[in-house]
């Protein structure tokens, strides 16, 4: 066997994986915001296997059914494995495609909720600030003026 | 550097690549129908990059800008490539999801027409039933009867 597992990996990740960080309205959260990382890769049945052995590989996250896409999700959210488990491998094996620019922001949002630094008004700020530059073409459900109203002072 | 670039193109393929075979009626063909064997990857041109390096990878193939989608594409036809240099990467680096499937039909496919076998009538049969199991969720511009009758007897 040739195949270097991990490299086949971020080659996988960087057609189908994607990086997000959304934000939520929580009123028991500093500011009324919640910031949730996910780390995901969505497939159809037929490629539940590979999802399987994302799972595997990554050791952390879960594997979950979307009605709505009618997809099978290999998700990891835990800010921990995040910082631990799944950038780590990212910084071994680079992405090659503008993926790169979503990950470099959704590894500095880690490390600061890892600080908690969203907890506080400039950090969450912040934080705002990079996600929305993430993954230009996705939905928002809240716009990022919107967010940074409840973080004005 | 630590990432093994071709097990990332397998991974990347394996998400975004397409092996297809198409017909088209051309009256100077045997039973006057053309089959065409394609390895392609599209990608937006923020991606352009990635596009390069498979075809600098694959050392045969273009990079073409399609209009229709605004995507750039890589794409390998001539038979001769397909068969000496995409077919062995895929066989030493192999393909982990169902498109694993569709890459055995098209190597079959391949390797009959590098016989000729695409210009008697049950090869060419035997192309058009190979052909339509592959790509399940692809549009076809010829159903897989109308293609069986012109190589009827």
């Amino acid at each position: 066997m040739r195949m270097d597992l991990p490299s086949y990996i971020t080659g996988f990740v960087d057609g189908e994986g994607c990086f997000s960080v959304s934000f939520s309205m929580r009123s028991k959260m500093n500011f009324g915001i919640e910031v949730r990382p996910s780390f995901s890769v969505s497939q159809n049945q037929r490629n539940l296997a590979i999802i399987r052995d994302l799972h595997r590989y990554f050791e952390c996250g879960a594997v979950r059914f979307s009605r709505r896409d009618q997809n099978y999700k290999y998700e990891s959210r835990n800010i921990t494995d995040l910082v631990t488990k799944i950038i780590p491998h990212f910084q071994r094996y680079p992405l090659l495609t503008s993926k790169k620019k979503d990950f470099d922001s959704f590894h500095a949002i880690c490390r600061m909720i890892r600080q908690n630094l969203h907890l506080n008004r400039d950090g969450l700020r912040q934080i705002i600030e990079l996600a929305y530059e993430m993954n230009e073409s996705g939905k928002r459900k809240y716009s990022k003026q919107e967010l940074l109203k409840h973080v004005a002072r």
